[in-house]
């Protein structure tokens, strides 16, 4: 009887609907002898509190797309990560943040970049997604837009500029909601001492961030110029796609054909149709959290 | 006798040699209804010098990555075209400028957007390729590196405003040289009436341009925000590979399964390491011209 089904809730209908969320915090030269404990300990418990939130969240009903804004902006507030109020300085001395979201199930995307107007990026790309005809807007009109819809402001005072030892990369988000629906956010504040107007990967649909329902959730961190060479997050899900690889072997296949090869460094989080989560990066560390679809929580910044 | 083969040149190591070119001018609404038939032909002149020129550069040794520069600022000083002296104004009423180039040989890039100082936007995203470590540069940070390099500046009075009927989409160039290298090209002045900032997919590597050599170089046009969320360019490099796919059938599938299942419409032109040209469109008519490994050349406009 369908009813009693419906009632006892059988594990086999729970499994039908999974739900997943990672998250990282850039990915770099983290290491017992570059990060104090200390601050291991208080970045592990951020990334840990946002991570329990999210799945919450998702537990509740949200929306992967809603889950990882909310997730991306809880690590751009943090002051830890080089992202929102942590991020990192350009030459002249300022900050330009690069954000971007997708819906895996309309491929809808929303992306901003050389912002200065909000420290919330990720808001504002998802409102680029939701409320005009465009994917990606920069400069002085992404700044505009946050303006005109009021998004908190970014005051240089406020930020604390933490040290790029512990601001490698970037932040991100990957979810898969109770429906089937996959996301992924990522923001950053890119490279210290970038160059004005410079753009990373974050941003760039198919570098920094790819999302796709069936498929795969991808968030990048790392030296950005390499991963939009490879275009290694939509490489990761056309392996997936075309070469009928798992997702453990696309990520590094991807990472060894197509990024190490010509000298990038970096990670990936990624969250599957079936709530798996996983972890990827070629550098000492990647501050990282995840829960999968059977309840199990990772928290780690190294190997 | 190895020196006797050399003398004499025989055919089969000029096939071992293979050279080709083919540009676009965008696609678009272009019937024989909305273009008067003296266009066409000015046009198409124009197109068939352009692709003349760099096939004669090409024989004599140029590199890929030089040629397609070299077209698409062609393609950008006519007028005709939606780049450089003929870009459409954004809802502000000025021109924000687009490009970015790839070379097939090392995967690096260089790219622009939102750009106002220069006229020539593709020579900007080489010098960027070339004098920064950073792929995409965006912006007053743009602008400032082209008064920096003294690039020609885009004068607002110089600009002819070609009505939109006749400045569909983007300009663009691919090619191979002698060498094995490909390399691609894409140029645009972006949608009519686009948002301040507002960016397509023109400078995005792997949405709006892609070369890698041993598979293809790709150069789109066309309706960017859905090229972007399709990675168009990328997903057919990936079809070649991962799912050993023809070229002509990597951007057929591409296009229908990627672009079309959300609504997307425009073109692409391509360039194979055998020195085919392939065109793709899935609009009325898509501006272009080629030369191919057989010398045949092709100029035409309408379906």
């Amino acid at each position: 009887m369908p009813f009693i089904k419906g009632l006892f809730t059988p594990l086999s209908l729970l499994m039908a609907q999974p739900i997943a969320v990672a998250i990282h915090g850039g990915a770099g030269n983290l290491t017992p002898h570059t990060l104090p404990t200390s601050k291991v300990q208080e970045h592990e418990a951020y990334l840990k509190s946002v991570v329990e939130e999210a799945y919450h969240l998702l537990e509740e009903g949200r929306l992967a797309l809603e889950v990882v804004e909310i997730a991306v902006r809880r690590l751009e507030d943090a002051g830890y990560f080089n992202a929102g109020r942590g991020a990192v300085l350009n030459e002249k001395g300022f900050v330009q943040l690069d954000a971007s979201i997708m819906d895996g199930k309309t491929r809808r995307s929303g992306a901003v970049a050389a912002v200065r107007a909000t420290g919330n990026p990720v808001t504002l790309a998802r409102l680029v997604m939701e409320r005009t005809n465009h994917v990606l807007i920069v400069g002085e009109g992404a700044d505009s837009l946050a303006k005109l819809w009021a998004l908190p402001p970014l005051r240089n005072d406020y930020i604390p500029h933490a040290s790029p030892v512990w601001t490698q990369g970037t932040v991100g988000a990957v979810a898969l909601d109770k429906y089937g629906n996959l996301a992924a956010a990522t923001s950053t504040g890119g490279i210290v001492g970038k160059k004005v107007g410079r753009v990373g990967d974050s941003p760039i649909i198919g570098a920094g961030t790819y999302a796709e329902n069936g498929l795969i959730a991808l968030s990048a961190t790392g030296h950005g110029e390499y991963f939009i060479r490879s275009v290694l997050a939509y490489d990761i899900a056309a392996r997936l796609r075309y070469a009928k690889a798992s997702p453990a072997q696309a990520i590094e296949e991807a990472f060894k054909d197509r990024l190490e090869s010509i000298g990038g460094t970096g990670g990936v989080i990624a969250v599957t149709p079936k709530g798996e989560v996983l972890f990827y990066f070629n550098t000492p560390g990647m501050y990282r959290a995840g829960k999968d679809a059977q309840g199990r929580l990772i928290v780690a910044t190294f190997r």
